[in-house]
């Protein structure tokens, strides 16, 4: 028996910095925006949060501000995932105090070597047996350097407390083999908006989307389009979000993201250094596939 | 205007040998069973024929074997790259000289890093101003350590003597990006049985397939009902051929493609050396599946 | 005008953990034992002190111990890197403060798209600026995934308090390239004794090696003779120690280098969790491997 | 017993084409060049020969005309790999009736994933059971995407006529543990002579080097000087040509080391397509490291 199940649409939203330090302001207008649409919840220091960038303190800070300003009824996940499984419990138990619904945790990576599949799946029962929150596994290959197959994830799945895995690797093939692979109740989500349509096809029950702090909208409509059996439909907003999509993962990152936001009427800013801040070239990229898709405001 | 429009799902046939020499006997007895098929042709000579290893002279008579023993109305596609440009000209004359409907052409590898996409381009602009035929072009980056982008292919598809790609690199947003770019008479085909659904609901026009020379029924009803939009039932069968689908292709290769051909009624036998023939564990793991999926025969 | 020197061999020290936590008493005996080897220092925080899995109060405690603990003319090198530029200044500090001669800093990673090489130019240069002791930068790209060119580098040695670079991934031709570039009192060191002779041959000015925790003198030895010109029997030593390198570095990472110094008199203890413990049968691999070498003690 | 050893400094001539066709007059006089050059011989289809764009007859005409031009004491090495181990018997017989002293036979690479150290050991152990002239072992991975690894080398040199091999991975540990466990009669030899020094420190026997078509004194010099302990001597030299390596291997490829020739009194010319020539950029930048090494004539 599963402790719970999750399902819909999620942004994994980025943390908005003025001079260095999190704005709060800025934070608040942003999730009143996304309150408003039809996001199933926000993801709080995933990758896109640069969690990566962040002190313990400050993410903890983010989720209680988070879960403060969010309708009851949207979820908030939080990505706890250290390198070590006892700052991974220690990050966890924080979040759960903090109000999160569910902990997303980034497989560690990097000892790439010794994280064989025995050591990530004892890694993972760890946490979950620790944590008071269900968990989330969270597969993200390009910047890890390490993926977690789909037999690992199956393997994983028996756990009542591990409730899903977000899978970024964009391989359709190792997505369907999990979503075989585990029990109905447990959820695969899309780890990316560039294949929503086809991980919903093979039976995902959701996503966290980079590109659904942009176009929520749109990826909400993908999904319930896909859900209803509206294939067609589907494809064409599928296909209309792909380039939107490349520009603020692959291609041009977090930066990407963020210069996206300040177009839509959001708050982006700049990314925490040593990341650079989206190139004027890159910006007049991501603009022009805004105005395509009718969005941008400024 | 395209020269011509290809469509539906193609097994790339494996070449059968006794003693070392290809068997005719063997090959004919094989075609006859493919024929009687939902499949609409044959590739001869693509990486699962183990063109690699064949001399020209054989593959020229492989291809005019194949088309006399093949139904009028099933398209024989020929493999027919080489590293060089004039190589493979000279094959793929000879492939239409026998009687092929089209080409398979493989990207040329060996250079990798002078096979810019400038490099491929101007080899496949080439190639296909010089055949008879039109070509498809093969994306095999896990044989070839060389991905074919889709804006390459996008490109590409403006010769009117370029019908289609064979993507099986399995990289679904690659395959939808290449979708949304070329003509409508374009046909992208899946590269492998275990994305034909999701590749099908992005607008794939077919799909040539390892998988397909062992269950071609369930790769045509997986296509049809997709088509159809039929997801469900489709997903069901997509769902149960991705573990036979992986052990022909990514673990055990033609070895084991051949082996399973063996248990379910075609003549498979051994590969050419150096490639090995599957061990006994290799094949009772297919056997395995096959029992699952009620092939098995002998 | 470099701000410091540095130059010979030293040991990256693993962490000794009793019960989870961080033993003194077995560190201090560890460092007593070192200290009275031929080694130029101690690396405290490097990947082979698990910098990965322990807390930021933690590593300024080891350094504090290390620096009390060990001789004055033996040089503490601090292992400060991040992913921020802010927590990599901050850390920068805190070691300076804890008595730290010099600091090895890590390339951030996680981000890989985005760790352009402009981007990393501004990480290692805004670190140079702030720190108080000079920096060394790490380049360890079978952890990190990212690898930084010898221009990179090159470019890098022109700040005044940017003293050196090790480098890991046994890129021979790098490393030369490296050594032309920069200027004659920055300091190229091998990251591993599997190279140290080809490398100091080049003009390395000394290395960083998991294997000089476990046979100090045998990788002194290999450094001073190649320095002194007596290639025949450097080459000797440094055939001598291929096997054990690999099992302490590759093959079995910080978890064999751990059994391995409880083989040799030193204390090695567990890894922190997730790092599994070497398994027996890779103790036994590395105990014949050291029985060769004639070093078992225990 | 092994059958031969062989020694010394090769270089991999590249093929001279006029019109599309090989240009033997070209070719003649390049030899006589080549020939009053310290070099130990020639290897002809190897990479740098574009052995994959040329056919079986025009290869055997290469190594025969090239046999009869070469002076009786410099040695004729013939690439012969193919992808099957047939092709490669039957290439490898025509080789030792045109002359050639050896064969150097690159692995086949097409099928990846069946490449197993099981099926290259038998590959090589039947070739050089078959083949009328001893077997030189060609590891490049950087064009096979496969790595022959030092322990699978060390149990291939137990052949008796299996008599080297070529190692252009640039992994100089693995290099060195291939020295370490191959017999005493056994050659290794460096792939590039951007690491020909620290090869042969460590106890390789040669090289066979694209660099070498260009410089071979600089090459020979290094290698000899390396042979009779003058460090420091070939130290500067295998600095000096470090750029140029680069150029005309990793760089710019066969394109880029036909420039080169041209420039320094060689016939060079174009590769054959699908290669691109080299870009004037490309051709100025070889254009100033030639200058530099004071070597440019036209």
């Amino acid at each position: 028996m599963r402790t719970r199940t999750i399902t819909g649409i999620f942004a994994p939203i980025p943390t908005p910095f003025v001079d260095g330090g999190i704005s709060y302001d800025h934070l608040a207008e942003n999730i009143a925006k996304w309150d408003k649409t039809g996001l199933a919840g926000l993801v709080v220091m995933g990758s896109n949060g640069e969690a990566a960038y962040l002190d313990e303190d400050e993410k903890v800070e983010m989720w209680a501000f988070t879960r403060k300003h969010l309708s009851p009824e949207k979820v908030l996940i939080a990505g706890t995932g250290q390198e070590s499984t006892r700052a991974t419990i220690r990050l966890t138990k924080k979040a759960a105090q903090a109000g999160a619904q569910a902990a997303l945790v980034l497989s560690p990576n990097y000892f790439k070597a010794n994280m064989t599949p025995s050591a990530l799946e004892r890694f993972y029962m760890d946490v979950a047996d620790e944590s008071p929150i269900p968990i989330f596994i969270y597969n993200m290959p390009g910047n890890t350097g390490i993926n977690l197959s789909s037999s690992l994830v199956v393997k994983l799945s028996s756990h009542p407390n591990i409730v899903g895995v977000k899978d970024s690797s964009g391989n359709i093939v190792q997505i369907s083999e999990t979503i075989k692979g585990v029990p109905e109740d447990f959820s695969v989500f899309a780890g990316s908006a560039s294949f929503l349509l086809p991980a919903t096809v093979m039976g995902a029950k959701g996503g966290t989307l980079a590109t659904a702090n942009v176009v929520p909208d749109l990826c909400v409509e993908i999904f319930e389009l896909a859900l209803a059996g509206k294939i067609g439909e589907a494809r064409e907003i599928q296909m209309s979000v792909l380039e939107l999509n490349a520009l603020v993962t692959a291609k041009h990152g977090v930066a990407g993201l963020k210069a996206a936001l300040d177009m839509v009427g959001y708050f982006g800013g700049e990314p925490r250094k040593p990341m650079l801040p989206a190139s004027e070239e890159a910006k007049a990229e991501i603009r022009k596939v805004l105005e395509k898709l009718g969005r941008v405001v400024r």
